[in-house]
């Protein structure tokens, strides 16, 4: 069983999850070469190699077999586990609970040549409801707080699978990063009555030096403050703090700028692996206020090191201004 | 001039530094092969390849020549700047002031083949008194409050060049990580009047299950709640709150117990890759009470992929332990 710890000092909790080594010995588990079109588990054909899908999208073939344009799947190596309660326990100083959640793949395409960026709009558009679809479902268990939707692409992004998909996990607890800036925008609204992601993309669409493309219903730009070179955040702009509440408008106009936006780092960053993320409102609190939901994108161009580790904050070699303005001149 | 910048959602700091770039339009950093003996500029008689000596351990022999024990240097791609005033200024809802600070490099040892673990205890003492006299240089200027030390063992730490180097960086802002400790740690005072690594480190003891080793000044420990396989931290068992005040046999201590770990890391874990860290007291803070300095060793096994990067919270596939057995049992 997956357990989850809490750290005495900080506060942070890790996730402890044994299953995710194949084998017992295996202590370094740096990805090999991403499995090829022949042996690959999530190619039409392969399905006996997943576990049973929980969604699918299909004209009318039979579950678990060919015939589909999308699949979700329980990952094969949860890093959490679906059954069980959460038996809250102390031991000492040390906090610790069962490591219960949800662990899926959502497998986005039969076609295990085509990449996010290569797929068309409405091949995309379907990835964002099959997300929409496994979080409405997801919600209503109530061991559950949170969950993150995010996409690893590329082996120095850490996907293990070629073949393009994303993941989710439901958690029983709000992790750090979301509680954070749960916390933050909370503190503008209280001072200012006005959700600090609504005047980010204000004050950034006035200045206009960090906006790679905006269109009527989402903005890309370059964050202030970047963790990384070329770090991207997608908002819609209109106020919204749920994901998985946005009108269709919006998803289109996700799927459309997503498209745009990789191909613009594919031709300027020589496709690069990269790592999605999906940050919504946790299920359990009032936020619908203050906070927005969003896209943050990462290109793997750099390594964290020592530096990054020992702090918790980021050397940045490339300026978020100077990133805007090779995105925003990429020759599509 | 490098910039520190302020997320105005999370309040994270990071530091954009565009002369960490070789060339300007090489946006893609990972290193590329460490260098060798040959063109290292880190071995004697490559002395003019570093910018001038701040502090070296030689007998006799002139500065910035060969004859030397140990040598630090400032860093030639410096993420932060020594010259000029932090000019502190809001733009809107964003914070900004000058990258300040100082980035030297530890080289550790003359000859290139070494490494931490291959050192004798003495040479290794030598490189801990050379944090303590770096740092009690360092903390006399007012503009920094804190100085970070930290090692990047091989390319996947992080490591640009492969002779034998520590780091340190003197920051104007005390980072995250440690602020997330102090306050911790103050919270677990106030409310017990102990102090939380005191408290680990009996308690641990006492449970002797996650003792990878301990002698009479110091204890390693694989921590309860790791966010990497094999992370092990160690811990002065004196109550302190600096580094800089350690008293000598706590080196010396400290210099037997990382040569040891490390040498159970290379036998059990093929020579990891690693990242090294020294937490210690902010100097503008008063914290004598409550907060413990140690050291942090992350071996390299896994990759942060998007779900680190979205939550803040890790996936570690090896239990502590486990990690200790393995580590305790290795033959040295």
């Amino acid at each position: 069983m997956p357990e989850l710890r809490k750290d005495p000092v900080t506060g942070r909790w890790v996730i402890i999850s044994t299953r995710r080594r194949k084998r017992p010995n295996d202590f370094r588990i740096e990805r090999s070469t991403a499995l090829g079109g022949d042996y690959c588990p999530f190619c039409p054909g392969h399905e006996e190699l997943t576990p049973s899908e929980v969604l699918a999208f299909r004209n009318g073939s039979a579950p678990n077999g060919p015939g589909w344009d999308l699949r979700v799947v329980p990952n094969k190596f949860p890093a959490l586990q679906v059954e069980g309660t959460l038996d809250r326990e102390g031991e000492g100083l040390f906090d610790r609970m069962n490591g219960i959640g949800a662990h899926e793949v959502i497998i986005e395409n039969p076609d295990h040549a085509k990449t996010l960026a290569s797929m068309t709009e409405p091949e995309i558009e379907r990835i964002l409801w099959a997300f929409r679809e496994r979080i409405l479902d997801l919600k209503r268990d109530r061991r559950f707080r949170y969950i993150l939707v995010f996409k690893n692409h590329g082996a120095a992004a850490g996907a293990s699978l070629e073949h393009s998909h994303s993941q989710l996990i439901a958690l029983p607890i709000v992790p750090d990063f979301v509680r954070e800036e749960l916390d933050g925008a909370k503190q503008h609204f209280a001072a200012k009555e006005r959700c600090v992601f609504c005047d980010i993309v204000r004050q950034e669409i006035a200045a206009d030096r960090r906006i790679i493309q905006e269109d009527a219903d989402v903005v890309a730009i370059s964050p202030y403050a970047p963790r990384f070179p070329f770090e991207t955040w997608i908002l819609p702009r209109r106020h919204g703090a749920r994901y998985e509440d946005a009108p269709r408008n919006e998803y289109e106009g996700l799927a459309r700028m997503l498209k745009s936006v990789l191909a613009r780092m594919n031709r300027t960053l020589e496709s690069p692996a990269y790592n999605l993320i999906i940050h919504s409102s946790p299920f359990t609190e009032e936020t619908t206020d203050y906070y927005h939901w969003h896209v943050e994108l990462m290109p793997k161009l750099t390594r964290t090191a020592g530096f990054e580790w020992g702090t918790g904050f980021y050397i940045n070699p490339t300026s978020p201004e100077e990133a805007t303005e090779v995105l925003r001149n990429a020759r599509l």
